[in-house]
């Protein structure tokens, strides 16, 4: 049986092109003792990957290998086993790749219960789900009653850090690129205040909204609401550095604010990534799909088609494109 | 008997200027019962002062009341005694301020033993010391091995902070705005390497002189150090921000980097102020008498003479001017 999967030939300079790519036609293996095969159902796309592209001495993991199958998270269904562990039908999460089919020992992946759809799976248990509970809960601390500013807060990261912080009862502002995207912080996702920061009055409208000032600052973007809100925050602050999808694409990266509020407000600042912590992720996953059953944790899916829409659709992430968490239908 | 004190009576703009201050002569009250007169010996100036004589609702202690004698920390003998703590002849540490007579209750005084001279307990125990102590050991945790990079490396928190670190086993380096400055850091404190920041390839010399890149920089004046420094940093590096001499006497903050590297390398950037920690100060003064009375802990008192040549004197700490840690004696 033949299956297409794309595989990383080049590296990315500032943009993902589609001649990074190389889409292939293969013939799905006879599996040996100890394997699975899969069928990936649903694959997702996110801002990290653009990392995995690139080579970095520094990186949280190594880059993607010319000549390799591209990395991603996504569902798969088990369709043949040799491994007792997993049996056909068995539904699971794991790092499989841009590929349809794929094989397996069953390192690394999770098996899913029957009760979540493979978007909520890929929404909240994945990827986004982990990074926004590490930053939040592991290194921000939050306490009830504080304020939180989060930005990019209608993406996948973002829209998990907001009602999180609000079920653990913080007061909660998101700032997003469209009124719509606000629109659906506030009234769907019970956020006390969502704010487009294409606003020509956003200083204001981010003073207004945080009388109180800022006790933890969840960075998703850079930009302007960086800025603003660095010196809005009080005393004891944590900022808490995720992303800098502003600055992605360029080469150019625009300055950070001066590091004499640091001292002023004696503010902890943190950038972290989710694979440093992947040990704590069985723990997380607990902690998420309970936010998940109380109602905690809704989602919007952006779900592209078809395995070679991953190629251009990636750059809806870096546009703003996206209208939820961005995945591929295969 | 009469004595002289010098009053806060403006707060600064930009500098500070000798019309801030008001010299008054007092006459040296009748101590009750309770009560201790000091005759304050040497008076400390540090950095942080212009913070205190600056209102802001986020500062870490209350500005100085105007009208108030200024406050500072410094070393006094008992006069007088009421209070049977404290013996005539005791030698004390504490929050005594400009002036040459101060009458106490004797909170918030240290005895202090008789070995340790007057600048050794203003250079190695009192904030400086301490400031040095928290940032380096408590904050940043450092690993024998390391490297660490520390800015206004000559100065009385900077000097501290080498010096501790060469204690617990880290490779460091230094810079400081002179070539003599930098001899002293080699020769007599023991610094790997000392580099003069006015140097014209200072990124070369910050590049050769960290070949592991760097673990921790401890943040004490802003400028091209802390840029060049920033984009050394290896992964979970600490940058402790303590002092940005560079901005304190300015109005136009300069740009801070792009916080694109703390995620890149997983970065952990801290500012903290002394005085937020003042309940470990007891154990963190018995390490530091510890590493002085080893040997470790070298010093360089610049001192000025007579109360009233703090006014002018101060700002050797905003122009790198003073070559040691600054004191009055009196």
């Amino acid at each position: 049986m033949q299956y297409k999967a794309i595989k990383l030939v080049k590296r990315p300079k500032i943009n993902i092109t589609p001649d990074l790519f190389e889409t292939v036609t293969l013939e799905t293996p006879k599996i040996k003792d100890g394997e699975i095969l899969l069928k990936q159902t649903h694959m997702s796309l996110d801002p990290a990957m653009k990392g995995w592209m690139t080579e970095d001495r520094n990186s949280y993991i190594p880059p993607v290998e010319l000549g390799e199958v591209m990395r991603s998270s996504g569902v798969a269904e088990v369709i043949e086993s040799r491994n007792r562990e997993f049996s056909v039908g068995d539904r699971v999460q794991g790092m499989i790749g841009w590929t349809e089919y794929a094989v397996s020992k069953g390192q690394g992946l999770n098996k899913l219960p029957p009760e979540i759809s493979a978007e909520a799976v890929l929404c909240v248990l994945s990827l986004p789900g982990l990074t926004a509970y590490q930053g939040l809960m592991e290194i921000a601390k939050p306490k009830a009653g504080e304020t939180l500013v989060v930005s990019g807060a209608a993406g996948s990261v973002g829209s998990m850090v907001g009602q999180i912080a609000k079920a653990e009862g913080l007061r909660v502002i998101g700032t997003a690129g469209t009124d719509d995207k606000c629109r659906w912080l506030e009234d769907e996702l019970g956020f006390d205040k969502a704010i487009n920061y294409k606003s020509d009055d956003l200083a204001r409208e981010l003073k207004d909204a945080t009388p109180d000032g800022v006790d933890i600052y969840f960075e998703n973007t850079g930009g302007a609401v960086q800025h603003i809100t660095f010196y809005r925050m009080n005393v004891h602050g944590r900022i808490v550095v995720c992303g800098m999808i502003a600055d992605y694409n360029t080469d150019k990266p625009s300055a950070g604010p001066n590091w004499m509020n640091m001292i002023r407000r004696r503010l902890t600042m943190t950038g972290f990534a989710m694979p440093d912590h992947w040990d704590a992720v069985p723990a997380m996953s607990v902690k998420l799909l309970g936010y998940y059953k109380a109602g905690k944790l809704k989602y919007r899916a952006h779900t592209l088609s078809g395995l070679e829409s991953a190629i251009e659709g990636i750059n809806l992430l870096f546009t703003g494109g996206n209208t939820g968490k961005l995945m591929v239908e295969l």
